[in-house]
């Protein structure tokens, strides 16, 4: 899907809400646990039920991977029924040494039909670019994570390239460095909800990417602190939805 | 797997070879690439060549995914062709939010019968714990890895604790901060070959840990200064191998 395509669908639902696939087998109504295909089926109602709601589904890939090869069938499925106006995500996390992540790629975004995957920058441009080089496909990079774990290392600060003390942490290094590698049609970076105060700053730095934004609700992120500070500079798209 | 019948396999075979099983299909030979069966027969093959002169098996996972279901069923069919005494690692560079990471462990330790999984530490303590919480089972964490872009994020440098300039790496930090979520049993993590020199000075931060070393031979990795440099500090194991 085309940046151009995404916005239409964000302006003709005036929703920019992303609906997450995280379906656990033992966490689904009893009624379809019997099911002999109660993972799609679950997912089947509650696209049937969000549809009209939402521009994009998130399959996180580790749900279905605990299923083995029944819980990729399942995905393969899932991806399939969604409906192709949809911006579907492979939540997956992945990123290795150039060639793998090439496989990577050519997994998600080929043998199965998703429009992007999220990516782990650690291992660098190798790792990443691999997931850019797909017409109209996109990467989206973790920057900024929800979770507690993000003060391990995300946050880390940085020593300056002229070897001063320097402000920057990890997430704003990646987060700069890596969108020197892509551009704003096949690049997207994560940024946690629950440090939604930051995203002024973030914006600073990105200001054009769509950003991917869990921990809204339960983890504590509010939509309108994060509507508030993180939108794009592509104000017309979100400001007036 | 525990450690101690691990290192009762090094000193058994005499070897700490790790053979890598990124199979690719349209590598492998012509004659087996029409078999219905095609990546696990190549696999088979391997295996039955090599299992007297290795300790472990690694399977790259994305090679098998890129294939869809089909090859998620190759990658099981290998796992279990495996002879029970190999250490069998998925090379899978997971890592995710704390109950995300545990349906990946479940994947790999219990749905797929895998000794170890290698992990992305990015995301920090919550995204890598879960893969320590499985009795003889191990996570293998991503720490200065043997490709160009290692650079970009692995080595850069951090300002310390209390402000001052320090000479630590990010990787150093990765390496420090992770050993203390586990230890020798549960633990080990990926050092690339390519940069052997560095080995003495991560021996000096986790002289315990078993190191997964790619990038010997092709990537232009010595195994003489890999093993000069790299062995852990038992050195029984591997001194007199």
């Amino acid at each position: 899907m085309t940046r151009k395509q995404l916005i239409q669908q964000i302006q003709l639902k005036r929703s920019y809400l992303c609906v997450g696939l995280d379906t656990d087998i033992n966490k689904i109504p009893a009624y379809l646990q019997t099911h002999p295909d109660a993972v799609f089926e679950f997912n089947k109602q509650i696209i049937d039920a969000t549809q009209d709601l939402c521009v994009a589904y998130k399959i996180n890939t580790a749900f279905y991977e605990a299923m083995g090869k029944k819980g990729w069938e399942a995905m393969e499925k899932t991806v399939d029924y969604i409906p192709k106006e949809q911006f579907i995500i492979a939540d997956a996390k992945r990123g290795d040494i150039g060639n793998t992540s090439s496989q990577y790629a050519k997994a998600f975004f080929e043998t199965l039909h998703f429009d992007a995957i999220t990516v782990a920058p650690y291992m660098g441009e190798d790792s990443v670019k691999p997931f850019l080089a797909f017409e109209h496909k996109w990467a989206i990079v973790l920057g900024l994570t929800s979770n507690t774990g993000s003060t391990d290392f995300e946050q880390l600060k940085l020593v300056s390239g002229d070897g001063n003390q320097d402000s920057e942490f990890l997430y704003e290094a990646v987060l700069k460095k890596v969108s020197s590698w892509g551009n704003t049609n096949n690049l997207m970076f994560v940024i946690g909800a629950t440090k939604a105060s930051d995203l002024g700053e973030i914006r600073k730095i990105i200001p054009g990417h769509f950003l991917l934004v869990p921990g809204v609700g339960f983890q504590g992120g509010s939509l309108k602190e994060v509507s508030k500070y993180g939108l794009n500079n592509d104000c017309g798209l979100f400001g007036k939805c």
